[in-house]
């Protein structure tokens, strides 16, 4: 054992030195041994890692002392500590519903799914060929939320309701271009909240009022957005809004609850354009605030400008069916500055235990599931009729109340606080309570009492059923009548076995962590260890509605403040926010913050944004949601920023200069050495640096962007900060930003935050998804300030030592002043263009040895993009280099002549078993040469593409985004056959 | 959704109407939904599941009413009930040692190994070209034990440490049939006790005594066994007491620990012939008593009589390296009565885990643990020295002391007490104080407090340093020289994400129920819910040691309460004894109670036991291990017990007459018409019923041993009751007796259990493997009367569907009265044997088709016996009978000359993804055939075997049941590469 952590041995203690630390978390979390690491240093010409740190991190932005953070502690003692602080939460009774409800997540899914490396580590599947598993069910959620929505596309997930109201503002004015948005008065007041902070910068008004007084007769109207069931509870009829709003061509948006709609007429029904909500309730815990999955569906009509990921059907190099992401380039990838979305992680890994839960129930598990909600909530509310409550909404309701005490209200408060249940407080000292598949018979007992109701809910029971159940749903105009997940998906897998069989059979078409390293430079696919995910599913996290009095939640609040310490301390930033869900949300957290910084100094004038051309497509998307106008930046043929054009376009927008976005270290890889004068530039003129920290990697430890010149950055903690990416999602992009822009974070209009706090809404949730900020507490709790440098320079480490291995035979287009990379590197692949290689099939080639493809031309369009990661040790590596030189033999073997490009393996990768295991091979290579080119791929234990490579221009025309419903099911049919 | 559950709807309650149970879990649990029960129903020609009962089991011994349990609880409910129980059991800091000690399960093996089916649902690796994981895994269990203890081979596991000696004692016994056998006084009392139960039906007397008394010169001793460290903490040098054994042909036997091995003199380089212990301090959780895998090693010469599982290296049908299960037949299977161990069911799954534990660790990492434990004792030794206490074992220790407190007894215990921590209570007054891998300086400090003494552990370090650590092993003869875990795989895999891949990997190889189903006749692998399983990882149940004061362990005492009631109400037996281990263990201690009942009666002259000769192994094996003398009795032609012979033994024996054994249904898938009768005479002439309870599966809810006649039975809840089977254990085989044997159930040395209970120690711990009964608690709870009836009626009913699909293709050898079977049935293959058709054949040919064989040669050794279990759906029943009536027609090809038997499939199979993609095919079928012969296997989803057929003779004559250890390392080398 080696000890990379010096704290193991530097006490002065005689008692550490004969009982050092039990253990050392680096030595798990980085991969290569310190022979491994000598042996690396060697090969590139390099004494030591610091000597390696002064050849690659500009001299002038490094960091000269160590973190300031908690000397590291063991595996053992990091949970111990942490539960002490989870059990300061408190776990009551929630019935406050907003969007958020208590579930059972069903056993399989939560330790088979939710607690699985095998789905948790896997990445967004832009590699269809070895994402088949998540990519079908993500085609289960999609198919699902069209069903129960009554609409004809839908997306694989948004990251919270909320937003994907934002997201519809945003559909519908950039539809229509008109410039007013009704949002109706009974919509969640964090949906409001959030839609209005997104729809300023656009210049859209946002008008909330009743839907009753809303007039549609100017014409001038974006879109409506009305709630239904809505936040009282009430089922109302909006067919005739509806009917209005298209009658003057404004588009109708429906926030809606997929568990009612199991029961209730589906938006889709009585026209609506657009539906979302959460998914949450279909098995995800409630993790004060996330993550969970937003879904969106739209009518056909709208499918291609629908924001967010798409799955859809398309055939393989066999013609077999096969899915894969559609219209892939359709938003912020090529709109970039048009872009009115942002949208890039989202909630995969939620959406699939959400479809995975509708798979387990089927339609009529979830019916069942509804009615025990809907009756349950009938009892309630006749009791608190019969006990003299007014019930504001007496009409038709799905699973809430809202209930005016008259005078009775503090009373009541005191008997629920004794009892541990939160209710909803509204404004006017009416109460809401929202029922949800967890209440049982005691529940209801205890809300009778609560409101001095003195009858049992069997005794109403009796009443009801006599009198006929007047208010059921079943017995109304809103009963649903059309049948919903007919497809033999939603009714073969009702028993353990079979969905445990199912899910399993999912899991192994799809490449993860588990099996070998996924190089995807800008991704940052590092360990996720077990020990930091084990707390996310400890019900004192888990089980807790974002919007219970923060005093229930002083475990979170503690855990908050020390990880915003801690990461104030690694990025020199003054203040964080850990409201935003995602990368890119961080980035439009973050220019919101700077625009309210100028506005608030009357700097009205300062609108334009600069950002290299280099960024990733959500920099210029951020910006454009933002009300910025984007100005790119070149790039210098050395890969840095083209610091002549940027003086110029300083220049010619220096009035109107309000942000320079950079990422750092670049895009390219390399830590540019101007990086200070670049800065300081833009500061020099009153704009604000927004670092993209993406990055980040390459930096803890070594420098830190608030000491060199950012103003505001966001971290993928899903990047740097061991948050799995479960497929596509969850993420979290909380931003830090220097002193001055502070006032400007996010607030929220619920849960009252730090008070100095005064920007807009960018999350429903006040902390974004909460629940896995442990993550990332207890990977830097354990990590301490020596583990985290060690893991940033191994990181640069790996990455140098693979470009090193590669460079004779592939160009690595960048490096920094003395021949280096940073964390990542790029190989430029458009030489081979002309003898017709692409960079995708190299992509798809390297999966025949097991690897995932490295980022495929991103930044650079002809290149791929390679970040090892410090988690991989130098075997894993030194097997990817191994690949890629065989790959490069192959190129070879086409540039001299040997081999037609047709007839090479590199253009009929990746190769299934089905394809090597056929009879007839009439390939001009060997089945040896397609499927086990070198000796590490091995027949028993290779990791097979479970489709050939997928045609996705065919996908894109025959767009087809759910699962065909079936007429007749029953009679075993096989999945796969019934979707063709 | 259909409901099996009445429960959800027979309520007169208004209530439950309106709102039904959340869920049923006998939904979950049984595989077929309605439509498909009514399908085979009709298939098999009977109207209704009771008609089916009504032609299966005998009227006369059919139940007439419902079991007496309580009514079903929903998956959610029962997890807050158990809770709740769970949460009476206190969880001390236990330093009370005697082969149990807290330790840490590295999390990323708590997760994916302990918490993940993909292993523990795995069967005994008998079908090793689909087991290749987990045999890999205990061949390095095995080099671990022998590395560590300096022995040349060991097995994979026996029950407990208490066990393996008892079978160590039998082993010498067997091997020079002395029968007088030493046991120093200071080993652990309750290996003592069991060692002296076992010995006495052998007639071996136990002479129990200091080493330094032990007189060799008569020559007649059979073995001696010692600790090393003893009981009390001393490492003494046995070389010489070896020497003087050795010098009269005594074998000598270790009792040890491997954690002190890493830093002593292992008893393999001073002589001994067996060394035996507990591996669970190697990352097994303590689990009130169990499970976790004991090890066993002797040197060369002993190696074809070692008890237990041996793992060894052979080759496949291509010649490549591959492992199995050595010497499968060498104890139970084929000396039946002669064998003088029962040992079937073990503990692979804590194996694996302690294995991988070591392979996270490597030899420094384990070195380094035991370095902390170690100096944290000198540490505790010097401090409680310097409070004037006196060390009773003054010499050399590893992690224990005795403490003789003068008079201060009753303080320190107070003390203790109040800081909620667990010494050992010595008769004497004096304490015991075992430390162990998770012991931190304030531990120490805490037990400094304790035992009044003023220095802190820093301050006692200084001091200690400063003395030269005089008592230190380093400093000491016992210190070891011999390097361990040389091999590669100790020395690859310890980084976290490297380790991932290597379990993965493992994982991978291996056939589980979550591919497909494992239809094992007299096995049940049904589901093991995930529900189940998840309590065994809570703290409250896996952190308690075995001996801490009962009143700690209220919650289990109540579980273990409950569980009993409902065993009884379920078998009709009186009482339960949970301490068996094992069903082979549940075996010896049934007759072991039947035997103290006619000892108690003063029947000494009942020496013979009846067993069919269609009797499982462990039945013979046990009844000798018992001193009972064992005649077999005849099967008939139908495969009922042959009533005359029956009739001709009893007469012949019936003064002698002590016990009947019979399997129930019978071993041949049968419920006997008359086994009312056949019980009846066993009565008549004074004999006690032992029913082996494998088959209970067919009986919970229809009928009770206890009803018709059985004295005695056990339960092996490895099989009915949802246990997973771990890939060869953990198990539990409670048994359940009438009321006349309650006196002559198990005891316990140490914990006081039931007073009128005198029997003798079976297990090392009272209740057995005690952590895993939530298993089998939860199970009941959810299922209800109604639901564990309807899973045995399914059980039934889904045999009953093969057997008809397969009957016109097949023998089915034998069905009851009315042309039924039971849950399970055997296909006879004799007549295949004339064109070379082995059963082996057909075995290995299923797994082309995914599916793991059925039992194979038992208890027809020219036959298969098929157990679906009630977990099945048709569609899978359907998958398996297709592929077996594929099969058939390969057969067919043979018998009609259309291919010759060497030309057959069912000779080369398996068929590996290597040969099949090979480019050279030789074959006379097409790969097609090979490896995908029907529609639903296929490429994409295949489980692909990953040796070709293993070479059984040639692994047992060149028998290799390590890794060979390698001269250097260090550079990357392939583990299997290595191997060869
Ligand atoms: C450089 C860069 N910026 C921003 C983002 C967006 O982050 P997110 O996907 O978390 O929204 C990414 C995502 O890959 C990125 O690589
Ligand atoms: C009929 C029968 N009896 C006894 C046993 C022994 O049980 P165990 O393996 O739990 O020791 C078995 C095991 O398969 C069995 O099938
Ligand atoms: O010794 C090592 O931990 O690699």
């Amino acid at each position: 054992q080696w000890s990379t952590n010096p704290a193991r041995n530097s006490s002065s203690r005689t008692y550490d030195e004969l009982i050092p630390r039990h253990d050392n978390f680096a030595d798990r979390h980085i991969g290569p041994r310190k022979t491994e690491i000598q042996d690396m240093l060697r090969t590139i010409g390099v004494e030591s890692l610091d000597g390696l740190v002064n050849k690659t991190v500009p001299e002038s932005i490094r960091l000269r002392t160590d973190l300031k953070l908690d000397p590291p502690k063991c595996e053992s003692e990091v949970l111990k500590d942490l539960k002490e602080i989870a059990n300061k939460n408190q776990v009551w009774r929630s019935y406050i519903g907003m969007g958020y409800h208590n579930c059972h997540t069903p056993h399989p899914i939560l330790r088979n799914v939710l607690e699985n490396p095998g789905w948790y580590t896997q990445y967004t599947p832009y590699q269809a060929e070895i994402s088949q598993g998540r990519l079908q069910t993500l085609l289960y959620f999609q198919t699902l939320v069209c069903d129960l929505t009554g609409l004809e596309v839908a997306n694989a997930s948004l990251l919270d309701e909320a937003t994907a109201a934002a997201e519809a503002m945003a559909l519908c004015y950039r539809t229509n271009k008109r410039k007013k948005f009704y949002v109706d008065s009974k919509c969640h007041p964090q949906t409001v909240a959030v839609v209005q902070t997104r729809a300023e910068p656009f210049g859209v008004e946002v008008v909330v009022c009743s839907h009753t007084l809303m007039d549609f007769s100017n014409k001038d109207v974006a879109g409506v957005l009305f709630q239904y069931p809505d936040t009282d509870g009430s089922v109302e009829d909006f067919q005739e809004l509806v009917q209005k709003a298209h009658a003057a061509k404004t588009l109708a948006v429906c926030a809606t609850d997929l568990m009612a709609l199991t029961l209730l007429t589906p938006p889709g029904e009585f026209g609506v354009d657009i539906a979302l909500g959460n998914s949450q309730r279909l098995g995800v815990p409630l993790g004060y605030g996330g993550p969970h999955a937003a879904f969106f569906a739209v009518k056909e009509n709208l499918k291609r400008i629908l924001p967010g990921r798409l799955v859809g059907v398309t055939r393989d190099s066999s013609g077999n069916e096969a899915y894969r992401l559609s219209l892939q380039a359709r938003e912020q990838h090529i709109r970039r500055q048009k872009a009115t979305s942002n949208i890039c992680t989202a909630q995969a890994l939620l959406a699939n235990m959400s479809a995975l839960y509708c798979i387990y129930h089927g339609p009529e598990g979830l019916r069942h599931i509804a009615n025990r909600i809907h009756n349950s909530t009938l009892i309630l509310a006749e009791g608190i009729k019969s006990a003299k409550h007014e019930l504001m909404n007496p009409g038709i309701f799905f699973d809430t109340l809202r209930v005016q005490s008259n005078g009775l209200g503090a009373g009541i408060k005191q008997q629920a606080d004794n009892l541990k249940i939160n209710l909803r407080h509204h404004a006017d000292g009416s109460f809401g309570i929202s029922l949800d598949e967890t209440v049982e018979e005691q529940d209801i007992n205890d809300l009778l009492q609560i409101f001095g109701c003195k009858l049992s809910a069997a005794d109403i029971a009796e009443d009801l059923q006599r009198k006929g159940l007047v208010n059921s749903i079943s017995n109304s105009q809103f009963k649903r009548k059309s049948a919903f997940l007919n497809h033999p998906v939603f009714n073969s897998h009702h028993s353990e076995t079979a969905l445990l069989r199912f899910m399993k059979s999912l899991e192994n078409k799809d490449l993860s962590l588990t099996h070998s390293m996924i190089p995807l430079g800008s991704c940052t696919m590092k360990l996720n260890a077990t020990v930091e995910l084990m707390p996310i599913t400890w019900p004192e996290f888990s089980a807790v509605h974002p919007f219970v009095p923060v005093e229930q939640a002083k475990g979170y609040l503690e855990m908050f403040k020390d990880l915003e310490e801690d990461l104030c301390s690694i990025t020199g930033f003054d203040a964080i926010s850990l409201q935003p869900n995602s990368g890119a949300q961080g980035e439009y957290a973050g220019l919101m913050a700077i625009m309210g910084y100028h506005q608030h100094r009357e700097e009205h004038h300062r609108d334009v944004c600069l950002i290299p051309t280099s960024a990733h497509g959500t920099n210029p998307a951020s910006a454009n949601m933002t009300g910025l106008e984007v100005q790119p930046v070149k790039i210098a043929s050395n890969g840095d920023i083209d610091l002549v054009d940027l003086q110029r376009q300083v220049e010619k927008y220096k009035d109107r200069l309000a942000a320079f976005m950079i990422t750092y270290p670049s895009t390219n890889g390399i830590f540019e050495e101007q990086v200070c004068e670049v800065l300081e530039l833009i500061h020099h003129h009153g704009g604000q640096v927004y670092l993209d920290g993406a990055n980040m990697n390459a930096q803890v430890g070594l420098c830190r962007p608030g000491d060199f010149g950012a103003d505001v950055s966001h971290l993928n903690l899903h990047k740097t900060f061991c948050i799995p990416h479960g497929g596509g999602g969850p993420g979290m992009g909380p931003i830090g930003v220097k002193k001055h822009l502070i006032p400007f974070l996010p607030s929220h209009p619920i849960v009252a935050m730090e008070k100095e706090r005064r920007g807009g809404v960018v999350s429903a949730a006040p902390w974004g998804s909460s629940s896995i900020l442990p993550i990332t507490w207890t990977y830097i709790k354990m990590m301490g300030a020596t583990g985290l440098r060690l893991a940033t320079e191994v990181a640069i480490l790996n990455a140098n030592y693979m470009a090193k291995r590669l460079e004779n035979s592939y160009r690595i287009l960048f490096t920094g002043k003395h021949g280096f990379v940073a964390h990542e590197f790029i190989i430029e692949l458009k030489e081979f263009k002309a003898i017709g290689v692409e960079p995708g099939d190299i992509a798809k080639r390297l999966q025949d040895f097991g690897f995932h493809a490295p980022t495929v031309s991103f930044p650079v369009s002809t290149g791929i993009m390679i970040e090892p990661t410090e988690s991989e040790n130098k075997e894993e590596l030194d097997r990817l280099c191994d690949a890629l030189l065989y790959v490069r033999d192959e190129i070879q073997d086409i540039q001299d002549g040997r081999v037609s490009v047709e007839d090479s393996p590199l253009k009929h990768s990746p190769h299934t078993a089905g394809v090597v295991m056929s009879s007839i091979w009439e390939k001009a290579y060997s089945r040896e040469q397609a499927a086990f080119p070198l000796p590490f791929v091995k027949p028993e234990s290779k990791f097979w593409p479970s489709v050939g490579r997928v045609d996705d221009l065919y996908g894109d025309k025959n767009l087809i985004c759910t699962c065909p419903s079936m007429d007749s099911y029953g009679d075993y049919v096989d999945d796969e056959q019934a979707m063709r």
